[in-house]
């Protein structure tokens, strides 16, 4: 079985290294000798650590895709249009096998790609772009494919978890931990892509569509960052029994399909709790199987080659399935369920002035929204300065908790943004 | 796709339920319409909460092998022996594929069994063997078949791991709370097989040939369960920082393979410390992806009936695998490493006269046979009671403690067995 490689990063290294060290290996589990034939990349002359001359190397990605010594297409280019999009589709097109790590394109294109691939009858698999060292996607299409999946949930990026994490264990702030895991290399110079939560969001509406047989459907998720995480919140947390993470959950509710990104505090009891630093999980609820637990690494040129080999294994074996697991064809239409129906309970905190009747004049807002507190803590009196408010709601509608956050932020008395982080039970 | 099921127990008829409730999913999900035509079990008049009328009842399960309309047999009799094996082997030389959750088939008969799988080019699928909940199987055989898998390690048994959590919970002793869990349903009348840890040997023979690519081999299993697990253990295991959980460990040393179920003594700071209760969980270290880890349900009807769906789904959509990943042929002559040459810390407890010169006795044992004590622990005096001592050993051989536990029990100071427990750094 002879592939072509397209991006020749460190996952691109990682795969041939892998390809030849373990050649006899994958012989022995698929049957078949699984060799790179063609590469291409922009660069020619840089040291990557493997060796490339056996391959035929090919400028233009999309002459790759045409060799006809190719029989796979590997992409590993990335970006949601571009040069990306058109490789697989061409690939698909010209009747070749695609493995791609490339959750933008799926996320933005999933469908249409899935669909084409079912036109073309080739399989286009994908383990590596969502959490890498999980095989999530085969335990989602085959592994628990005879349940109805309620609700799935993840740690999806391990820049962030490694930062929350970083934050707790030190008690530094978020702007100082970020510049640090720069320089070590766990965050990318231009850093938004992950502590927004848009690579989060990308993985899980990948997630969604794969555990609920339901289209990709990217721009409905409600993503937010961790950027207005403080050690404060993490402090506070702690103290209440919580850990901050940022987590992607789907679920299918009264409303519809309910895929958000945000931080969330959840109970130091649940194991999602304990999955620190650059480790990713995934957590699945399906209606036999009750709760299942995935645990690895989300990143990185190992786990991600062994998520590209796996997949390339599957083909060269036999072992293909539709795209997310089902037809196009037979996508169920769940619908969208707004942010602004989403229900559960909140944490604020608040920087008051301390003087009297201050909190008669938040808990009035919170009554008008008829969010009800669960509990308060307030310590450290001050004249000169703001203390901190912190309150525990009890279960609210996301769009009456949005309409007391700006009532409260705007009372004389509260100084700054409220923060608040949404409690997830879990 | 018509299916045959042996055996109608709760896992039996939780299958007939999946299949039922969820037949439009599946017909989805593998492009086949999969249906239950015939069954056979001992007592016809038993409700079981499913609608039989439509199949066909078979006194003698070999007639249902030999079914015409049967095309997959579906073995849930259990047992190593005796008509399990006969209906698996007749199925298999009838040119059927077979879907079991058989575990003590498989680890007693599991390279036979894989060998006349491949005479007769059928599947031999076992999801629903070890941890039903968690699709381990798959995990090793197909998404982490681009690395060598350097040490697999779990909780196997989730009554064990429900005992051993309750005593930590409650304080409360072995006896009384096995004797709970039998009133529970959680463990059987006779719970040797659990508790003496021959379930979780079981599995684990089961995950070392898929692992690590070796023929099936339960008799290498270092087999000891947690009847000697004293709620004053688990106190002080805590109190050094520890849990203690009933792990089944293989890994690759340099004198082979090393298969070991026993008690461990693990961090509190890892994953599977705070795996509780009935459920189990499996860790596996590849060379390219690192740790992996997953948690689920072990057992009980819905989890397991979902791993043998997700088989049935499998063969339905014709992805298959060698049983254990690899052919027989291609198995890796490794050898066993005799447990004597294990070699970690351990956590000794024992009952002392409180009286000068002990320590100096027991000290000089632990010298003669080279092993060097890391930490120890004595507290409360008492001319009149014995004391507790627990030490902490730094790394040793097991034929060097065990030496050493010998002669430390011989010593006129020292009253009834000394505890041993080894310390997992995981």
């Amino acid at each position: 079985m002879r592939i072509g490689i397209a991006g020749l990063g460190t996952v691109g290294a990682g795969v041939c290294k892998l390809l030849q060290e373990h050649a006899e290996l994958l012989q022995t589990r698929s049957g078949r000798h699984i060799r790179v034939v063609a590469v291409s990349a922009r660069d020619r002359t840089k040291d990557r650590g493997v060796d490339l001359s056996a391959m035929r190397w090919h400028d233009d990605p999309l002459a790759l895709v045409l060799d006809d010594q190719v029989d796979i297409v590997v992409e590993l280019i990335g970006g949601e249009d571009g040069v990306a999009r058109q490789l697989v589709e061409t690939a698909l097109r010209a009747g070749k096998p695609v493995v791609t790590a490339n959750k933008a394109l799926l996320a933005r294109h999933g469908t249409n790609l899935a669909r084409l691939a079912e036109e073309a009858g080739q399989p286009l698999c994908f383990e590596a772009a969502v959490a890498g060292g999980i095989p999530i996607v085969k335990a989602l299409r085959e592994g628990l494919a005879g349940n109805r999946i309620t609700r799935i949930y993840g740690i999806l990026n391990g820049t962030c978890n490694y930062i929350l994490s970083t934050m707790r264990q030190s008690g530094r702030g978020f702007a100082d931990v970020l510049k640090e895991s720069q320089e070590m290399g766990y965050a990318e110079a231009d850093p938004s892509f992950d502590v927004d939560g848009v690579d989060a969001a990308h993985k899980l509406a990948i997630l969604t569509s794969l555990a609920f047989g339901v289209p990709v459907d990217f721009n409905s998720v409600y993503t937010q960052g961790i950027r207005h995480v403080s050690a404060l919140d993490i402090a506070y947390a702690e103290e209440l029994g919580y850990r901050i993470k940022l987590l992607a959950i789907a679920e299918i509710t009264g409303h519809g399909v309910e895929q958000r990104v945000h931080p969330c505090m959840v109970r130091e009891s649940t194991p999602i709790a304990h999955v620190d630093g650059v480790f990713n999980a995934v957590v699945a609820d399906g209606d036999y199987v009750d709760r299942t637990v995935f645990e690895g690494r989300g990143a990185g040129a190992g786990p991600t080659a062994s998520a590209v080999v796996a997949d390339l294994i599957d083909i060269a074996a036999g072992r293909t399935a539709p795209t997310f697991g089902i037809p196009v064809g037979d996508f169920r239409p769940l619908g969208t369920a707004p942010m602004e129906r989403h229900k559960g309970s909140y944490y604020i905190r608040l920087m008051v002035v301390d003087r009297p009747g201050v909190l008669a004049e938040i808990a009035g807002v919170l009554r008008d929204q008829e969010i009800s507190i669960e509990s308060m803590l307030q310590r450290g009196r001050s004249v000169d300065e703001p203390v901190p408010l912190v309150m525990i709601t009890h279960e609210a509608e996301e769009a009456a908790m949005r309409r007391a956050n700006k009532a409260i932020a705007a009372l004389g008395s509260v100084l700054g943004e409220p923060t608040l982080i949404r409690i997830e039970e879990l």
